[in-house]
C-alpha cells in the first residue's frame, strides 16, 4: 500500500486500513490503570492485542512495570525495544525451550506450565527462569485442578528446583466473555479471585511461599468488585474493546477505540446489498458472542465520534477480501465510506501490518504491529 | 522463530508451523494444468490461496500465461518475481487508484468493475488498463445482473474507451461452496457456464467484441462437465485443498497439500481434553461447510502420508493462541505433535510467514507467505 502521510483525511487514504482513535485508547488506558490501582493489584497489560511498542510504552509510562505477551515473537519485539520483564502467558511448549532458553539468559522470562512434562524440561534448561503455575479458575480450557493434591505437589516441585523461581499461581477468566450480564460476569471474577485465594492460602499452609497470585480478562477486571488476594491482572482487550465487549457491558460503543476503514466497491442498492473491501483478512472471522444469538461479522458505525451505530447497517457475510452488507434502503455508491467496529479487536489487529493513529478525524501517524509467533 | 534447517525431522521443528507437503502439491498443480486442457480453457490460477513464488512459478511452468491475486500487495510481490500479467479479481477499489496507475505502467494490469462509478474513474486514469466486467453468474455477491440492459450499455462503455481495453466478462461461482453434493455443484458450474455464454453471445449480437470470459472457483471446476463458450478459469484452492473441499467432494483427503503441526501443551486425559498451539492465529475462525452441519475448527490426522483422519479427536474450538481438543481415552501427553487439517486452506495460510515444505517427513525448504494488501 501506498504510504500514507501526516494530516492525510479519513476520505482519502487507501483502504481498507486499520485506525487507532489515540484519545479514545488513551482514555482507556488511564481507566484500566486506576482502576488496577483502586482494586489494589499492579496491572501486567496483555499486549497480544495490540502488539505495538508505542502502546507498551504508554501503558509502562501508566505504571505497568512488567507486560503479558502471547508468543515468544512478542516477546522478542518487545524485548527488543527495552521491555525486560515479560510474562509469556501460555502453557510453555517443549517445542520452544531453546527458545526459552535463550530469551531468559537476556531478560527476565516467566514461563506458564501445568503438567509436569513441562515442570520437568523446564527443570533441565539450567537457565534461571522464572515459572507461574496455571490454576483452571473454572474457565477449563488449561491449568490445574486447585482442588487436586496432585497441583499442591506440583508448586512445591516448581519452588523447590535450584534453577527455577515459583512467581506463584495465573488463571485466565476466559468464561467471564460466555456470561450473559454485568452481574453474571462480576460473578465469574469473584469466583476467579475466590479459587485463586484459597488455592494460594491451602500452599502457604503447606509451607509452599506464594509469591504472586496473577489473574486476568478485560470482562471479569471492567466487572469484579474486589481483588483481596491477588497481585496482579493481566487484561489485554481493555486497550482497543471491540463489538464483543460492548455487548457483553464492559465497555460503552464509544470506548472502542479500532475501527476498520473500508469503502464500497460495489452496489446493488436495490436489493440492498453492497460490497466493501473488508473481508475475512481485515477484519478475522471472528463471529462475536454466540450466546447472545450475535448475527453479524462487525457493526457499522453511523457517527463514530459520537459512538452511534447504524442500526439499518449489517455486516452479514465475510469471504477473503470481500465483505458484505446488507442495508436495505440505503444509498452509497461504489467509492463510499465507512468504519467497521469489529466483534473481535485482538484478532483483527493480527490481520494488518499498521495503525493507522488518528485524533481529529486525521491521521498523524502510523504504527508497527508485531505479528509473527 | 528459531530458523529451521533443511532435513529437519518434523518430531523437532518449533511448533505451530505450517507444512506444505510438495509431492501432494505438484500432483495438485499437474491434474488441475490437466483438467483446465480438457475441457479447452486457459488457466489463471488465483495465487491468494498460496500467496507464494515458488508455487506461481511452477504453475507458470506447467502453462499458465498469466495469474490473478486478490489484494494490490500480492500484484506487486509476484510483479517483482517476473510475473507480467496479472487480474486484480476483486471489484476495482476507487481508494486504490493511484496505484492502479502506477502498476498498470509497468506490467500488464488487469481490473474488474461491475460500476458506472468505477468505469467512469478508470477511464480517466489514462493509462492503458485492461478491464473485466464482472458479472454476477447466481452467487450474488458482486457483478451486474446479465439480463439487465445496462450491463450491456456497461459493456460497450468499457469497449469504447480510448484508454481501456475491454478483456471480456468475469464471474466466480462462490456459491458452488453451498452445494450439498458433487452433482449440485456440477449444476452450479453449469450454470455459470450458461449465464457466461449466453451473456457473451449478446454483447456479441449487439456488436461488442468479448475477447474472454473468464470463470472460476475450486468445486466448480472440480465438478463441471464442460466449458463451452468459456476462454479461462482461476480457480485458486485446488493447489492445497482443505476440509471443506473433501466434504464437498473436490477432492480426497489424501490431496489435501497444507496442516498445521500443532503441539499439545496442556493436556487432562481424565476429561478428555487437550490443548494445542494452534489458535485462530494459525488456523483461522473459519467455521467450515456449515450447510454440511459442520461442527470442528480443523480435522485432526491420525495417519497423514495414508491419508487418515482420526475420527475420534475432535478440534472443537479456537481462541487467539489455544486449540482444544476433545479425545475422550486418548494417551497425549504435553509434547505430543499432531498435524492439523484446516477447514479453509487460503485463510490457514494468511496467518503464516512462511512454509515448512516437506517432502518424505522432512523439512526441504522454507517458502515465503507474501500477505499484506
Amino acid at each position: 500500500m501506498a504510504p500514507i502521510e501526516h494530516g492525510a483525511s479519513l476520505s482519502e487514504i487507501p483502504t481498507p486500513a486499520l485506525l487507532l482513535d489515540l484519545d479514545v485508547v488513551e482514555r482507556n488506558l488511564r481507566r484500566m490503570a486506576e482502576r488496577a490501582g483502586e482494586l489494589g493489584v499492579d496491572l501486567r497489560p496483555h499486549v497480544k492485542t495490540h502488539k505495538c511498542v508505542e502502546l507498551g510504552e504508554r501503558q509502562r509510562a501508566l505504571g505497568a512495570r512488567g507486560i503479558t505477551v502471547s508468543t515468544l515473537y512478542e516477546a522478542r519485539a518487545f524485548a527488543g525495544h527495552g521491555f525486560d520483564d515479560i510474562t509469556w502467558a501460555f502453557p510453555v511448549s517443549l517445542s520452544r525451550l531453546p527458545e526459552v532458553q535463550d530469551l531468559a539468559s537476556r531478560f527476565t522470562l516467566r514461563v506458564v506450565a501445568d503438567s509436569e512434562e513441562a515442570v520437568e524440561a523446564l527443570s533441565r534448561l539450567s537457565v534461571p527462569l522464572h515459572v507461574w503455575l496455571k490454576v483452571d479458575c473454572g474457565y477449563h480450557r488449561a491449568g490445574v485442578d486447585p482442588e487436586a493434591p496432585e497441583s499442591v505437589r506440583l508448586a512445591e516441585r516448581i519452588a523447590r528446583s535450584p534453577f527455577l523461581t515459583f512467581d506463584g499461581i495465573l488463571s485466565h477468566s476466559g468464561h467471564a466473555y460466555h456470561g450473559a450480564s454485568r452481574e453474571e460476569i462480576a460473578a465469574i471474577g469473584e469466583e476467579e479471585r475466590r479459587v485463586m485465594a484459597g488455592f494460594a492460602a491451602r500452599l502457604r499452609m503447606a509451607g509452599t511461599p506464594v509469591p504472586g497470585v496473577s489473574v486476568g480478562s478485560t470482562p471479569a477486571m471492567s466487572a469484579v468488585q474486589r481483588l483481596d488476594g491477588v497481585t496482579e491482572a493481566r487484561p489485554g482487550n481493555y486497550v482497543f474493546f471491540d463489538a464483543t465487549q460492548a455487548a457483553l457491558g464492559s465497555c460503552g460503543v464509544r470506548d472502542c477505540g479500532v475501527t476498520v476503514l473500508a469503502s464500497v466497491v460495489s452496489a446493488r442498492p436495490e436489493s440492498g446489498q453492497f460490497v466493501v473491501d473488508a473481508g475475512a483478512l481485515a477484519l478475522s472471522k471472528d463471529a462475536g458472542p454466540q450466546h447472545l444469538s450475535w448475527s453479524s461479522m462487525g457493526e457499522i458505525f453511523s457517527d463514530y465520534t459520537k459512538g452511534i451505530l447504524d442500526q439499518k447497517m449489517r455486516l452479514v457475510s465475510l469471504s477473503q477480501e470481500h465483505g458484505v452488507v446488507h442495508a436495505p434502503g440505503a444509498r452509497m455508491p461504489v467509492g463510499s465510506r465507512m468504519r467497521i467496529l469489529p466483534n473481535h479487536s485482538c484478532l483483527t489487529v493480527a490481520c494488518f501490518d499498521e495503525y493507522q493513529v488518528v485524533r481529529g478525524g486525521e491521521v498523524m501517524d502510523r504504527w508497527k504491529i508485531w505479528r509473527g509467533r
